[in-house]
C-alpha cells in the first residue's frame, strides 16, 4: 500500500525495522541516542547550543501547539492568528480553551498571509504580544512564509510561535536569524518521515527560562521540560515516551541526512507535488489552489461535480489499486487531499496518478470539474 | 536483555513483530481495530456499554491523570490525595499546577491507606469533592485498595479519580460496582504488556457529559474525546496517535486473554514478586516493605550498607549479566527497584536473582543489610 497522506507518512523499511525493540527510556545506552536527537534537531533548526534547546514531549502536533501557547504566553494574552486553514482554526480553539485570547486575522484559505496584513493587524492592536502561525497549512496545501511574517513581527517588536508541524525537515527554517521566534514545534511523523508519537519544540533558552510559571499545566510546561533535561549530562525524557517512535526518529534523522538534508527533501516533495498537480489537471480535475500558491506538502483537489462521485467510495476503490489517501477533507469546499510527503518518489506519484485516473474511469466519473 | 522495570516492560515477540507497519489512524481497515480496543478495555474494567466509555489519549500516565483531573473536577476544586508514594507526590504537583487544590492525606509510603483514614479526612473537610488515588504505587511497591477506599468515598457522598496506571490488567477492578469512580486511567505499556505511547481512561458517560467545560485545555478534555468518538460508527482517534503502539495494544489484549485474563496475569506477577522478595532475603538483602504490604508490581529493596555499593555501577554490572533494572529510586531511603511485571516468568526471575547475587559477589558487597 502506498500511503499518500500528510502524516503519518509512508516510512522506509530501515525505519520500520527498528520499531520492534523493547527499550528502557532512562537506560544509559539509550540516553546518548536521545541526546543526539535533541542536538541534531536544534542544529537543523538553526539554533545555537547556547541560545536554543530542543524540548520533546509525548504526543501529537496539537499537544505541541498547546504546550507552546501555554509556556510562552501568560493567561489572558492576546495572540494574533492568520486564519487561512483548518489548522489555524484549530489553533484558535486551542488558544481560547487554554485561557488565552485568540485574535483572528481573516485570510482566504487559498493563499498565504502577507507581511503587510500581519503588520497592519499588529499596528492596530498594541495589546497583541504574539503571532501564532501555521507554516504548512495541510487544510488546503498553502505555505505561510515564516521569514516574511517573522520580519513583520520583529519590526513591530512582537514575538512569534511557529507551528512547523507539517513543514520542518522539508521547508527552510533558520531560528538563528529569526530571534522573534520564541518556539517552533513539529512532530516525528511528518517531513522527517518518522513514526508518530513524539513532538518536538525548538525554543529560545532565555525565553523558556523567563516563561516559567505561565503554563498552568505540569504536563504541557516546556520550561519544566527544559529544567528536567538539565538534570544530568545526557538528559532523560520527562515521563515515559512512545520510546519506539523516539528511537526510530534517530534513524529518520540519519535517512534525512543521507538524502541530502532539508534541500534535497524539499526538492523531492516539490517534484511529488508538481506531478500530483499536473496529474490532476491531466485527468480533468481541478486543483484547489492556484499553482503559484501550491505548496509541496499536500495537493488538494476539488471533488468532481459528477453525481456518481462519493469520497469514501473513491478512497476505497483507489485503495484496492494500492493507493491510500485521506477519507475526509479540511476545506470548506468538498475536496480530496493527497499527500506529497513521506518516503515516496516520482515513480510512486506517477503510479498514483494512473491509479486515480483508472479509478475515476471505473467509477464512470465523466464530469470532473469542481463540484 | 531481561527488562525488569515497572514499565515500559518486556514485551512478547508476537507484539514486537507488529510494530513495524505504516498505519493511517482514520483508515477504515484500522477503525474496527481501534473500536475493538475501546470495547474490550471497557468490558475488562467492568463498565457497561450504556454507562461507561473508553477514552484514549496520546501520551503517558501523567497526561492521563492531568486529563482526568481537568475533566472531572472544576478549577479550584479540592481533591484529597493519599500521600503514600512518589506517584502520589507527582499527582499533588499536577493537581496544583492545573489550578485545583490538592489536599494531601499523609500516609507512610510503606503501607496502604485505609478506608478509615479517608473517611475521617472527608468528614473533616466537606469541601472536598473528589479523592484521587494511586492504585499501584510503584514508588515503593504498595497497593492501595480501590474497593476499600471507594466504599469510604461512596459512603461520604464524594467521587473518585483512580490512577490505575501500573495496576489495571493485573489487579482487580470492577467499575460496575463502584459508581463513585468517575474515571480510572492506565497506559498501554504496563500490566497489559503493550508498547508505551497510548493512555486510556474508562469513565462514566453521564459524568463525562456533565463535565464538559471544566478542562481549560482542548487537548486534555476527555469530554471532547467522548464527543469526538461519537462522530461516526467506529470512532476515530482525536489527533494523530502513536498508532503503532495503539495497533500493538490490540495484540496485547489478545495475549492477555490467551493467558487467562486478569486473574492469570495477577497470579504470574504475584509469583514473580514472591520470588524476588524471597530471593532478596536469600541474598541477605532487605526488602523495603513488610511482606504483608508487598504488591505484585514492583519489589523495592534497600541498597546494601556496604560502602562498595553504588547504584549505577550495580545496574551496569547486572546489565552485563543480561538483567536491566531501574537506575534510580523513588523512595526517601536509598533503594533498588525491580519490576515484577511484563512478559517475564518465574524462570526469568530465578535467573535474575542469581544474576543479582553474582553481581553483588563480584562487586565484593558483603554488608548487605539496609544502608
Amino acid at each position: 500500500m502506498l500511503l499518500l497522506i500528510p502524516g503519518p507518512v509512508q516510512t522506509r523499511p530501515e525505519l520500520r525495522a527498528v520499531m520492534g525493540q523493547d527499550i528502557a527510556p532512562w537506560d544509559n545506552d539509550f540516553r546518548p541516542v536521545y541526546a543526539g536527537i535533541r542536538d541534531r534537531v536544534r542544529d537543523l533548526a538553526g539554533g545555537g547550543a547556547e541560545t536554543h534547546a530542543t524540548l520533546p514531549l509525548q504526543g501529537c502536533g496539537h499537544f505541541m501547539v498547546e504546550a507552546a501557547v501555554r509556556t510562552y504566553t501568560a493567561p489572558g494574552a492576546r495572540i494574533l492568528i492568520p486564519m487561512n486553514g483548518a489548522y489555524a482554526s484549530r489553533m484558535e480553539r486551542l488558544v481560547r480553551e487554554c485561557g488565552r485570547v485568540p485574535v483572528p486575522l481573516p485570510v482566504p484559505d487559498t493563499r498565504p498571509v502577507t507581511g503587510e496584513e500581519v503588520a497592519a493587524a499588529l499596528a492596530a492592536d498594541p495589546g497583541i504580544g504574539h503571532v501564532a502561525m501555521v507554516y504548512s497549512e495541510t487544510g488546503s496545501g498553502i505555505i505561510n512564509d515564516p521569514a516574511e511574517i517573522g520580519a513583520a513581527v520583529r519590526n513591530a517588536g512582537r514575538r512569534m510561535i511557529l507551528d512547523a508541524v507539517s513543514a520542518f525537515g522539508a521547508l527552510p527554517l533558520d531560528l538563528g536569524v529569526q530571534p522573534e521566534i520564541d518556539v517552533m514545534v513539529f512532530t516525528s511523523g511528518k517531513c522527517f518521515e518518522g513514526m508518530p508519537g513524539i513532538g518536538f519544540a525548538v525554543a529560545r533558552i532565555d525565553r523558556t527560562v523567563a516563561s516559567a510559571g505561565n503554563a498552568g499545566s505540569w504536563c504541557f510546561d516546556l520550561s519544566d521540560v527544559y529544567t528536567h533535561a538539565l538534570r544530568n549530562s545526557w538528559g532523560s525524557f520527562r515521563f515515559t515516551p512512545a520510546v519506539q517512535a523516539l528511537n526510530a526518529f534517530a534513524m529518520a534523522l540519519e535517512l534525512h541526512a543521507a538524502e541530502g538534508g532539508q534541500a534535497a527533501r524539499l526538492a523531492r516533495y516539490q517534484e511529488n507535488a508538481k506531478l500530483l498537480y499536473d496529474g490532476a489537471l491531466s485527468l480533468g480535475l481541478t486543483p484547489y489552489l492556484e499553482r503559484k500558491h501550491q505548496g509541496p506538502v499536500i495537493v488538494t483537489i476539488h471533488q468532481p461535480a459528477d453525481r456518481a462521485f462519493a469520497l469514501q467510495a473513491f478512497v476505497d476503490a483507489l485503495k484496492s489499486r494500492g493507493v491510500l489517501i485521506s477519507n475526509f477533507h479540511n476545506t470548506q469546499a468538498p475536496t480530496m487531499r493527497i499527500g506529497a510527503i513521506g518516503a515516496v518518489t516520482a515513480t510512486d506519484i506517477k503510479f498514483a496518478v494512473e491509479a486515480i485516473g483508472a479509478t475515476l474511469d471505473a467509477m464512470g466519473i465523466s464530469r470532473r470539474e469542481a463540484a
